[in-house]
């Protein structure tokens, strides 16, 4: 199954953990554990080895603080692991010179039971750091020790819940667990003299993914016992368990989507996937209850031009809760519609609805302020003074990652015209959200 | 290396492989073989599969034909090998029932020097189809023995030139040669009830990659010795040519924009390089060589707003060669800039000129034509009207594969607000050249 923004097997959603009404921490409906069916009934704790250089990338900032539509790719690696409640610690293991950096985003992303510890110089060194923080004495600010601990890496931001339960449920059984996924090339065995010595059969092998879980006893047990050598060029935490504890891992077929961010050209894709997830659902506002007939329109349109798109409406007139419901179940697009008044009064209730909400924090949020004119028959000047004012204000909220545009829909007498406008208006508007880039925030388009 | 649109190394550019003046097919600079610093003094040859489903991706359309901003991968792919000289034939091998789409992307995007022959129910069987087919007596229509043979896939269309004179020059000297990368992944073997039987050592192997090449004579025969059972489970041509004919391939290493397009998150980050690449030159076209003034300006912040851009200014003037070479060039993006009048009128020269090139058969080429206007103090309807027109020519173009958007400039007397002016219209620019979204191509922005 694919990561697909528009339907199919859907990666777990980088959207923030929002605080409900009662402060209470919400895992999204759609990855809550009631719907995957199940909850260990152990204590679970997670080791995100975060220490790397990222020297694959070729770039100057490690990998899992690149930034993806401006917040570091461990942020949605962590919210994708905080989101399953049933993991109760999460350690992240990262270098002594980026425990501030860690810091920062773990409070900037509200990212809530997290520890931090140092990383060593090798993978397994980090690994074996952050199992030994787990064997403390729990406190309310340290992690207390769990009967099963996942290991995941930081730089595989699209884990789904299921696939958790999956390992976790087999380390319980078998010791050990791990995510597979099939070979994608041949791997082959170089000679001394840079030559082919054999190659292997595809068929016969699997490439080792993560996330991996193991019962706690079993893989601290195997990191006490194993040599100097293991840690410094070992890779796979499977095999130290087989060699020091003779547990033999379940082996666990994952989905694409744990596919780890290792080179440039998987950050794009980890963008694309990231604004497919949050452009899943629109809601349209609108200032009136009455008039439907053209707001239906677009609605429709919307549909037609965002398939598989989830397109709601509400009225502000209530300044509703239906909306901060909406807000809370994370939806990142919205279409204010101004029927009957040419201004930002409408607009800007909503702004402050989603300024309140703290949405845009973990992604920008497009508002696309729509605005209705028969400029044939219309006095203009005064309009558009009025509506450029929406650069004024697109400033303001672009600090707080809200990207505000305006859409001037041409709204003529004759029927078929009005058609082609709003369709217009909807292409323009699945741009804008398919796109989501700040440099045309701000801006006034005109359909 | 990695595959990236600023800088570094650079992929192969899927651009098109343009007719110059004599007719003659030019290799674009930046990878003619004279840069490269050789070419094999022998026949080169290549062939592709092109047989598979593409089931992995998990759409219905067979990866190498999924589009990328609408033009079929293995298009891109084609591209890449056919601009490298030197490689005199190129068999391709598809299904008979994609048969009729390949020919017609063949004519669609102008590919040159390439036969079609149906393809095996396996990758080894297809490579075998596309050596038979180059075993024939060469005559005008159909290719001839070559000394050397690359096999390459269709689903990896960043392939260098450097990497194919590598693996070329390699396979003459050793038999065989092929391209390998470090592994991402631990590659582990599965025992038969599914839990882990052993890891390799991540060191010690590497993932065998594409392109390969083959002293013509070693790998058909290895093809023709070889076994149905290697026919049909088999993934390594480097095995064939040393089970049976004890070649011993030499191995190259090759950069990380080799990797094949498998899953879709693939597709996104191949679109997202392509992208990337088809942006890396602006050109400004002026209707005046007088007013440098605020179009310097223009240019100076575009420039800033675009890193590693290349921005070059012309005139329209002497509706120039220059600007012929610049599209011959293959740049993908034009800033119309118009000072003296409040029309399409230079704008649609330039469309003209390019609609005339053909150039955007091969990707989408954005146009902006830019207006200043100080709607403070001057009469507004009536130009607007004009500007409006702007809908309708994008209509046109549109069909061309040309995304023409205008864009108004704010410009009142005060020189500080003009700067500020510029600088927002540079954003708009660069946003637009950076998204290449149809569904903006027509609107009218202001800034």
């Amino acid at each position: 199954m694919e990561p697909s923004p528009s339907g199919g097997s859907r990666p777990a959603e980088p959207g923030p953990c929002l605080r409900g009404p009662g402060g209470v921490c919400q895992a999204t409906s759609a990855y809550s554990p009631s719907e995957v069916g199940a909850q260990p009934g152990y204590r679970v704790a997670a080791v995100l080895p975060a220490g790397g250089c990222g020297e694959r990338m070729g770039v100057p900032t490690p990998k899992q603080f690149c930034p993806i539509l401006e917040r570091p790719l461990i942020s949605y690696t962590l919210q994708a692991l905080e989101r399953v409640s049933w993991i109760k610690d999460i350690v992240v293991a990262v270098t002594r010179e980026n425990m501030d950096k860690m810091e920062g985003i773990i409070q900037r992303y509200q990212h809530k039971r997290i520890s931090l510890v140092e990383s060593g110089v090798t993978r397994h060194r980090s690994i074996f750091n952050g199992l030994k923080a787990l064997t403390e004495n729990g406190s309310n600010t340290k992690p207390s020790k769990p009967e099963v601990v996942i290991i995941h890496d930081a730089v595989r931001p699209f884990v789904e819940e299921d696939v958790l339960l999956k390992v976790v449920t087999a380390a319980k059984e078998h010791g050990a667990a791990g995510a597979i996924r099939p070979l994608v090339s041949t791997v082959i065995s170089p000679s001394a003299d840079g030559c082919l010595d054999h190659s292997l059969e595809r068929s016969r092998y699997k490439a080792s993914e993560m996330p991996q879980a193991f019962l706690f006893d079993v893989i601290y047990d195997a990191y006490q016992q194993c040599s100097d050598y293991d840690l410094e060029f070992g890779t796979e935490c499977l095999q130290l368990a087989l060699k020091y504890c003779h547990t033999k891992a379940k082996l666990v077929e994952g989905s694409s989507d744990l596919w780890k961010v290792t080179y440039k050209q998987d950050l794009y894709a980890a963008e694309s996937i990231i604004k497919g997830i949050i452009s899943q659902q629109i809601c349209i506002v609108m200032d009136t209850k009455e008039d439907k007939g053209h707001i239906g329109l677009l609605e429709e349109m919307l549909k037609n031009e965002l398939k598989h798109i989830n397109v709601t409406s509400r009225t502000l007139c209530h300044a509703g809760r239906d909306l901060q419901q909406i807000i809370l179940d994370q939806c990142y697009n919205f279409v204010c519609v101004n029927v009957l008044n040419f201004d930002f009064q409408e607009t800007q209730k909503l702004l402050k609805l989603l300024e309140d909400s703290h949405l845009s924090i973990f992604n920008p949020v497009v508002v696309v302020s729509v605005h209705f004119l028969d400029y044939n028959s219309e006095p203009f000047g005064e309009k558009m003074e009025n509506i450029m004012q929406i650069r004024e204000f697109s400033k303001e909220v672009k600090k707080r990652n809200i990207l505000l545009c305006g859409l001037l829909i041409y709204y003529p007498q004759d029927k078929l015209k009005i058609q082609e406008s709003l369709r217009q208006g909807a292409t323009i508007i699945a741009a804008l959200i398919k796109e989501r880039n700040p440099g045309l925030a701000g801006q006034l388009l005109v359909a």
